[in-house]
């Protein structure tokens, strides 16, 4: 049964709480819970860090697995160490945005993460993580 | 049957075959049946122009259908007008970028479409437009 | 009786009901009409175009013409081939934006058109165009 | 009988006698005669001041006319203190340049004065400030 | 009995009808009032100025008082004539700025006069100049 | 009776021994019994913290009290993390340096952190706090 | 018999009257007749185009030929389309500019399209042309 | 008998009391007596404004003299005023700084003036009025 | 016997497995053993750290030592708390790096903690952390 | 009989065997070989210089001549020198680079040279010296 | 008798026939002619280099002399080495240009140089020299 | 028996004497004699040159030696022709700075010779030059 992980960073605990306007109502677990129906098949290891350097070991603790799902919250702006840990794990890594991040402060338009990635999902809300999820099990498809 | 605009910019008329190692060896046909089979509920408006006019009056074409995916190419670095098309126009909108554009040339980084659009998924080959027909079309869902 | 060429660019066409908080409501033909009543002693060419090719071939063609009233639109900011042709060419032109574009997105601040053309008039809303045609007419004057 | 201030700024007491192949050989009682000519059925306040301080003051005791048409000379590049006096201030408000400001230094290109105002006029010489008037009095029409 | 001098630049004046929303609708004099409730056992200089000039000749004139507070308005952002004066003068200075310059317009982020003193309080509103007042006096403690 | 939060970042543990020309010879005990002498009506919750983490979950328990002062430390340069952090907390918040950071490295003078928060206080040493602690309760009063 | 596309970009259908002081006086009439009366054993598919759209096909439609000598005008400066149009194909390929284009405007310093060809050629006016297809044919010698 | 003025600007009205380390210890009234003992057959107009205004008024006027000296003080950096009145002015013009501004501030180094005068002297103290002066008067000369 | 403090930091746990072509196979175990062997005279606190507040505690911890070699990881990049720890910290101190960060992504060129060590060694593998600690030896001896 | 100056500058010495895959594997002899075989009519005045003042004088010597090719090696990106002796120097000149700097690190796209030459030659290998040659006799043609 | 050394850089030698619209009609002899009339009390070492190695080694041998003259011609802008050789020598040193380098060439503004010397003097012509020689003189006055 | 060169920079001649708190008191021959004590079985060709492409004469010449420790002086931040040189050669090569350069000048934090060289020591002193060394010895060991 294929691993995938879902790496959530720093703020994201409080989703559904915080600025709802922006990111919507649904909780990490409400999107945990979305995952696992929509593909009952994968297990899904869920984790949410507000440290750098717990998630950096999660990243490294993902290197065998089936994909890597990560939404670094604020720190896709600046933290390297993330992107050095994503760079050495050959995982296939998807980077999600629950927001638009184009659409908000210039700042947020840039992603130190992104090139140490396969591919990246912005604005799609909790979506985006189905989305995520879906991309990295077609993988093995003969698409 | 809800109607969802696929519209694919400069130069994408000859996918599959240009630079197959970046773009993979889909042709936008095969992209076109990927999508019809996998969402046959869905009318798909498949286009592609390689004129920026053309393009933009087909933006404003789609104006009252359920969603838009576009994927502008290398308009996407510079075509304000684009920009301005999609911003005055209500459908979802979902802009797609075949390869990963942060881990190419500096230029590809930054898009002057994505202010304009709901989400935008890059680096995921020709599965990006199945994510966001679904995107588009989840919706409407009481996720 | 002198031929003024009155030429609107990408995305103009939809003026009226294209976010009419910034724009207005009024329509290309309402301009046209304005013009025409305020001024019946001119031949106006009214134009709109949405491929940037028209726009160079229309500067060319109003070469010889008494003056150009010239909105290029989202070309505004990257359309260095409407600026070699109306630097080309020896007519009066003025430079017309409906909005004030100095209190929008920062990059809408900058035109590439602007070192190329006699006199700039922005935020006026379609009065811009009667400023324009006065302008031009006045040129012969002795003022 | 509405009443227009017309506040010129810094070195253009001078005008008709300062580089004239630039800015034209109108002086401002010129251009003043100018627009009482055009516009008789308006009462214009015209100032002229070197003092940025006293141009403030100028600004604030605009506030309750029918519109202010400013041309602040070389403050436009650096006077902030302009900018939060027009920006307070209710009344229409338009900038004029007499010269094509583009088509100069780089460092005339770029005003911190516009986006406190409705509208700009550069280029047009003495009619600048004709247009303003005109579009100012529109402003109550059903354009 | 100590000496501050409270130095307000330029558009100050109308403070309480300027802007409320982001200037709050406290006048200077209700601030005068204010520092002088609170700060029974100070006698307070309270200047206002729209000529930078001014302002400069009212700094050097409090040299020899026990501490300033200068909020200089928009000059803050490129009034270098104000930081050599304030550079020049040895006693204790504190820049006040009412609203919280970082949330708004980029500009307003950079201050060329805070190198210049020694603590800089912003988006207090009128409590920022009771805090000033109050760390001046603190100086000559014993914290 | 109401409850503030004071917290403290990197490195600030060492405050009174860590480069005291710069920082003062106070430590961070005797700021937090400055702060209940001066306000023996408050209750301070005082922390300090080398893990971002951990002020990220810091800021998020304060989201309740009467008000947040934070000293970010050197964080303030980078940690968009806190930004995030205090964008979505209701409570009042004042942000504090101890030194002017303005007349530092050029590095020190923009805050990542400071669109976030209601007010910065920065070069007033300890008493910085004080004047942090005066304002939020102030806030409440009829200034 | 080789094959070799001469492809002319938006603004240089009018060569010869278009500021002869900047372009010289020759048309493209000219250009084509001196290349076939220079190299009488290649033919020459001589194009010029307004359209950015029609270029981009003009240059895949070249894809298989001897060589591509291309003049983009002003879309030097922006059109990355033309970049992943010249990119995507394996003839050999030349970039010609009449003037000296590094001694006028700054921004016709750098070209978006010069990374994706083999070679330059500047300010060598209508000799440009020449020295390229001398070039293109040098390619096949044992130089 | 010859004319030279001599035109100083904001805050150098202090000069010698004025951070001696920097600026040095004699007065204007010492530098004008340096000029006046060195050169008797000229007459100076010794000027000192804290008012920028004042000073382009003053600039104005010395436009028939023989020759202008001046230390525009912080306005160096920012007052484009001063830098269209000198543009505007025919007699030779010299700007003087006391300090090598080079060795000082970043934004020391930079002159908006440097552009509309004649020549430059920075960094000769006192001394450098004098070789000002002497370059004026040399001028008539058969160097 | 001399203790130097060796402070890897993060993503540092796994050399010897992470992208071996551009960090060496050796171990920090490895590194370790190199440095005992080479110097038996001297007692290693030898360190690795994920969390970017434990490294600021090891760094204080570290103040006493003969000398401190650090390798900061990615967090070389925008770690200013490093930066402000190293400053703090009276230690003569030797920045390591790994690779020749100079031959590979720009931002890696940066790095914002060298101006608070002593000496940087960059590119010489595990071979740095021997040249570090000789100097540090080297610094007490008579060179 | 007319004289062409061929200069080439620093580390060119060592053409054909420095980075053949970069520059080619013909070396300075066979490229004067190649050109005297061309155009025997010609004497080449062929000089290689690897002392940027060496450069200079050549240049200096070539001002009678009728032309020169010049290839500045890395000094193309910094030597102002070499501008300004070519800038001052009459005869026609054209600037030659073996490979095509544009697809090569970024600040090989930037030449210091480029506004003193009459044109630019890049990326024709050592066919760029021919072509060089053959623009100067064409320049007394009637073409 | 006091020893200046006058130390002229690259492309100086043609002084008098370079570009004597921009540096004037004097050749260098004249100007040490001009300097040795002016100051007859005065042994005048007099030099031009082509070769910036050599001009180092000269102001290392003016390290003992009265003070050093140096007119650095285009490496003004980029030798840092001769910023280094300058600051290492004690002797008072002023940095010449003839022409005002300010009205020139954007990159003209800017020298590396300036930083390291005691004043600069700029576009004086010939007379700048003997403005910078009777500055050194001067110093030993009691001014 | 191997041999290293080390090859040193403009300036670097007067070492010793030249700014001994920036760069020590030790000449280059007591470097020289510090390297062979401590390897003596290494053979050193030791160089200083001031002429720049003395240097790259110098660096082809040590193609075929065990290692090049190079210390370029000023060179190091805009030489590209050293860093071209550099690049060429195949021997192991390390860049030397006495001084941490990162504490110093803005510029002197970038150096365009580091992408070109294995490995940089830079704030050692000359202790820096026996840890190049070193290294170099070591590269061919099973380390």
């Amino acid at each position: 049964m294929p691993e995938i992980f879902v790496i959530n960073g720093v703020n994201l605990g409080s989703l559904g709480r915080r600025r709802p306007e922006v990111y919507g109502t649904l909780t990490l677990n409400d999107i945990e819970k979305l995952l696992s129906d929509e593909f009952p098949e994968v297990t899904f290891e869920f984790k949410q860090m507000d440290h750098e350097g717990g998630m950096v070991s999660c990243i490294w603790g993902a290197a065998e697995s089936a994909g890597i799902i990560i939404n670094p919250g604020a720190w896709t702006h600046y933290s390297y160490a993330l992107h050095d840990a994503l760079e050495s794990v050959d995982a296939p890594k998807v980077e999600v945005h629950l927001s638009n991040v184009h659409a908000r402060e210039e700042w947020r338009r840039f992603s130190v993460v992104s090139p140490a990635v396969d591919a990246v999902v912005t604005g799609m809300g909790a979506f985006g993580y189905v989305a995520a999820a879906a991309y990295l099990l077609s993988q093995g498809a003969d698409l």
